[in-house]
């Protein structure tokens, strides 16, 4: 440990075996992509997704040895700016494209599949390994009550557009004032984000890793990994269209589907590893903390982008069910917060509820 | 103490300076109400709606005053039936002049305005001043279960209604099953009520002051306080159209936030001081106690009068938004009941999903 | 104590006059039946109703005297697979004879019952009796939460259909994946339920009785007592649209109403008897437990078994007053199991919300 502080103090990088594999697998993923790029084959589709999924891993670690620097609280703070890039750049080009249907089940799927596929997975492997697992209650029910209370704001402008014909005319400027509120949510929830930070390494067992990339490595090192995100995401979104037709899948179902868990890819496994490891509260955290910024930061961002800059018309109003099956699973984490505890079977029961949702989109 | 204790027991009445203001307030009110009314213009409404709010502190001083010759027990009796007296005039008032609409939107609305506004309101002033505040759990959770029941059989009529076709054409048939039910429901929660009157004086250092107005001056200004809360409520339903029209505001948004807000500025004023001076508690069970009451007494004797006498019919069958932002809103703060705690950034979230519920009414 | 148990290990049946009753009952009930079968009447319905109430007791009792030799874990399987062995049958002859409504009416029925009337009866009862009465939180938390999560899966085509357009041409094979998904939800729920058996014993003062029936004995009269149930259910079917049509009922109502409670009898009266016995918990998990398999086993068995044999096609899209009903009952009691109590007024409350529901299915 000594090694790497002065390592670290002398601002020396020190790359270990993951960083490598990751830089590799990197590299591969954007070249494999930029190779089958154009050719509209699945196959070209399939190799954008992964290269998307390992930049947005490299972004991560890049942030992680970047923030460490500023403290934890930073920490907190640019993991929460920058966590879902990959995420925006693909909704950002796909708005382009003109496939808003398709971000708008994916921002709705992104959040179905953290709260029910991701979470029963984690249950149930947590489950397995450790029995019955705790959840901090205090900490998860404050945020079940913050999700809960953001992801309804998120869906009120659907509410309102289907069940209240006068406001259905105004379903841009509806969506725009739930998107100003919920991005004043989230400015104001940043101050306690930050000092949430600092929880991790209260759990003990988990020392601290000292950074081990040099300041100038670290943003080095995110910058080209965001910039290469940007370029694979519009390949990934090119591929969208044509692998859609090859393989007859819906937009909807793409949307809420795929590109929902290639997007969530990375902070899924990392919620599963620590489920693995019987850090059910991490976990938890990890996982519900996804939808959460999803609908306090992306949601509206992309919401007010899209319509200030002009490149598309996305709105809060999604399509009904998507509308009911995010309730849905909202209430149900939010009961599950509430109970404290998990087991593998509801960790299952929520896997079967996501398949039985998955399906029902089946049908474009 | 034992001064007052004194005049108390020769039945004399004292009157403190507080007295005197609200009496002032009083007459100061009703003689603008007087005079601008039929004016039809907008200031017309804003007075008489401050007269109407000063009258309801009047009848709360007076019940306050009244209730403790009888016992704590009667006093919560007399505050459930009195209490929401002023907006039971002005919603009999409305119904007269045929402002069906209003009406069911300032029911839902004086609901959403104490759940999220106003419950919102005292977790942000509390939570900035006292940090994280707990919540009675078990008294909480009580009357979280009781809201959520009584909120839900009120709006099962508009269920019934929308989602199921033959029972639409037997929406006043199936409104007063359902307001039966309610008051049955009330009438049954009396005893527990009563014996809940007693909770307020074990709060340590909320000593229970003596009563200071003698029986004949408490009943007399009691009577003088509805006869004049009745009168000024007509002036206020009479200057409600023309302000409507002049201020271009649609009637659900009049009834959902206007209205709302007029009849319950009391409640509202008491709950978000008890929040200020950190009695979390009794401030979460006034707040939470109105839409309660709401939904139990003031609705169903709404249904029934209406029905019954003729003068207009007022059904439980709501607007679908109005139905679908209570559920919500009840749903919301059954799960804060269940948290046990609030601090300022839920307040925040509440006071943000009132906003846009508020918003998307705009548009009648 | 050891006579019984001598008894019992020389493999003698000894009958208790509880079981003479019992036996009395079936055999009287059957005969009335039959003798009634094809009047018509309304008679032959309320005979043919008690017959199978008596029988579904006496199928009870057996696989009770059954499960003994087998310890407590094979008795909650048998339990799961026999106990809802009359709603079976009539549900079957019931599709057979068309009467789908009446079938997906019955089974919303059957959990409305149980977590509204009989849930609420039992507060009452057990209330009135025992004061505020607690529940087994933990325990009563994990049922709450599969009880969510199966009635939401459950329903989950029936929102697909009503809500995405694309899914509705796909009700039946929509169904059938939710059926398949709940079937190996209750697999995989079977191990615990074995292992939750043992509780009973585990409650002070309720020593479980030795076996008082031989093992043949006990076969032959669950084998009896099925065959006996299958006859019945079928004249109760018969019986049914006569006396709808004479009592001028609705399909929806004698479904969810007279069907559901007939069908339930048993457990009902068990509930009720171990609330009054102030055993609330037991009381609680017997009650919430039959709703669980209607969701789990029924349902699902029953969509495809019509599916698969042809005899009609029963699917799980229920009309959407059901799916609004069942979904705010669902959510109601996952809340009373969050609370860990219950007193007489939440039971009144509950009440009087199923006198609503059932209200507004009066008019088919």
């Amino acid at each position: 440990m000594t090694a790497h502080d002065a390592a670290q103090k002398r601002g020396r990088t020190r790359f270990e075996r993951s960083d490598l594999i990751l830089f590799a697998a990197c590299a591969a993923g954007v070249l494999l992509a930029w190779l089958t790029n154009g050719q509209g084959s699945v196959l070209a589709f399939v190799l954008a997704g992964v290269a998307v999924a390992a930049l947005a891993a490299l972004v991560g670690r890049a942030v992680e040895q970047l923030g460490d620097r500023f403290g934890p609280g930073a920490t907190g703070v640019l993991q929460s700016a920058l966590g879902n890039l990959p995420e925006l750049f693909i909704a950002l080009f796909a708005l382009q494209a003109g496939l808003v249907q398709v971000v708008q089940a994916a921002l709705i799927g992104s959040i179905l599949a953290n709260l029910l596929l991701v979470l029963g997975l984690s249950f149930l492997v947590g489950g397995l390994k450790h029995g019955t697992q705790r959840l901090d209650s205090e900490r998860a029910q404050f945020i079940g009550v913050m999700l809960f209370v953001s992801v309804g704001a998120m869906v009120l402008p659907s509410l309102a557009y289907y069940l209240h014909t006068p406001a259905s005319e105004h379903e841009t400027t509806l969506s725009m004032i739930a998107a100003v509120v919920l991005l004043a949510l989230f400015a104001l929830s940043l101050p306690a984000s930050i000092r949430k930070a600092d929880l991790p390494q209260a759990v003990p067992g988990e020392a601290k890793e000292a950074p081990r990339w040099s300041l100038p490595v670290a943003i080095g090192l995110l910058a080209v990994a965001a910039v290469a995100a940007a370029f694979v995401s519009d390949w990934f979104v090119q591929a969208l269209e044509p692998a859609m037709h090859a393989l007859n899948i819906s937009e909807a179902f793409s949307g809420l589907v795929i590109v929902a868990i290639a997007g969530n890819a990375i902070e899924n496994f990392v919620g599963l590893q620590l489920a693995a490891k019987n850090q059910s509260e991490m976990a938890f955290a990890v996982v519900i903390n996804s939808p959460l910024q999803i609908a306090l930061v992306l949601a509206p961002v992309l919401v007010i982008a899209s319509n200030l800059f002009g490149f598309a018309s996305l709105t809060l109003v999604f399509s009904p069910m998507l509308v009911m099956a995010v309730l849905v699973a909202v209430l149900l984490t939010t009961i599950i917060t509430f109970d404290g505890r998990s087991n593998w079977l509801e960790g299952a029961a929520l896997i079967g509820l996501y398949c039985i949702i998955a399906a029902s989109f089946w049908w474009g």
